[in-house]
């Protein structure tokens, strides 16, 4: 019962088993707490509330996607180039995770749907990635479009079907990757690279 | 309990009804014909399953979506500002019957989920009507790509947050407006219409 090694990341390993297996709508501070072997107090002192303990769980599981594609952003390479390799990298990380652990896939799209303020933050997060592969493009001379920020947002919303795990039914359609390859020729063309293949 | 006015019509609105009052799940074709006061057998002669009233109900509900956008697909107008036009008119559509009828709205929302081949038909007549407008924008010398098909189905997709009905609950955000005015303008430049607001 001693709370010495109750780091924040040993509670939310747990709190993701315990949510896994009671689903989100049942999962309670205290079944954390019991997992853990130690008081629910304990487990307080570090989310003051059930809401703030599911949000970081949450908010964990977004950035595992945000973090590796960071890497990806400040490379000194050809924008259009980075550009979709980032989106690819977006993607298969989504649909990998939707396909690897469907159950604890499933467990998150329940959680995100409560957790409105951590997932704004993780799609403004997405946009500003992209809107700066965008400028650097511009100064680089491979992109032309006046509002970069503007152009990053519009390039998660446009690239939705592909990442956003509402579609997660649609990943396994035949066509899906061709789809995709059409709404990013669409894309080079509108960031004004035309007539190109990246 | 005579045929004589048992059409077809009759049929789906009635379905419609009892589908909306019972949920697709628990709706059967004996539930549809007791209240036509007609024997199930006649409902039957019409639609020979369970399947095929569900799926004449849903296609019946996605052609007042796309017959009323046909209109606009043929207009002799700009075409830049017509397929804005026609895509203002697919959202609005969709967005009016998410707010006006909710309870029939999440009828269709069941509805769709098994009925995958008559949406596929929806969707491709959808991706076929923007994809008539962009090659006659071609023709006219408003854009330039050199693939209209698939232009087409990329604009589908690229709008998808708009007019999907998955997304139907983020249709009220404040910023949703703005989001479509952001890939609208992506969509334009990417059709080879550069520097302009339709």
């Amino acid at each position: 019962m001693s709370d010495e090694i109750l780091t924040r990341e040993r509670i939310l390993n747990v709190a993701e088993e315990v949510l896994r297996r009671y689903g989100p709508a049942k999962t309670t501070v205290i079944d954390v707490a019991r997992a853990l072997n130690v008081s629910h107090g304990s487990v307080y002192r570090h989310f003051p509330s059930k809401a703030a303990l599911r949000d970081a769980v949450t908010e964990r599981w977004l950035v595992e996607v945000s973090a590796p594609l960071q890497a990806v952003v400040t490379e000194d390479t050809p924008a259009p180039e980075r550009l979709r390799r980032w989106l690819k990298l977006l993607i298969s990380t989504k649909h990998r995770r939707a396909f690897n652990d469907p159950e604890l896939f499933a467990t998150y799209m329940e959680l995100v749907k409560e957790a409105r303020t951590v997932v704004k933050a993780h799609v403004e997060l997405l946009a500003e990635q992209a809107a700066y592969i965008i400028s650097d493009g511009v100064r680089r001379g491979e992109f032309e479009t006046d509002d970069p920020i503007s152009a990053g947002q519009a390039v998660i919303d446009a690239t939705t079907r592909y990442h956003n795990p509402t579609h997660a039914s649609e990943w396994s359609d035949p066509d899906i990757d061709a789809a995709f390859e059409r709404v990013w020729h669409l894309i080079l063309c509108g960031l004004g690279k035309r007539n190109t293949q990246a």
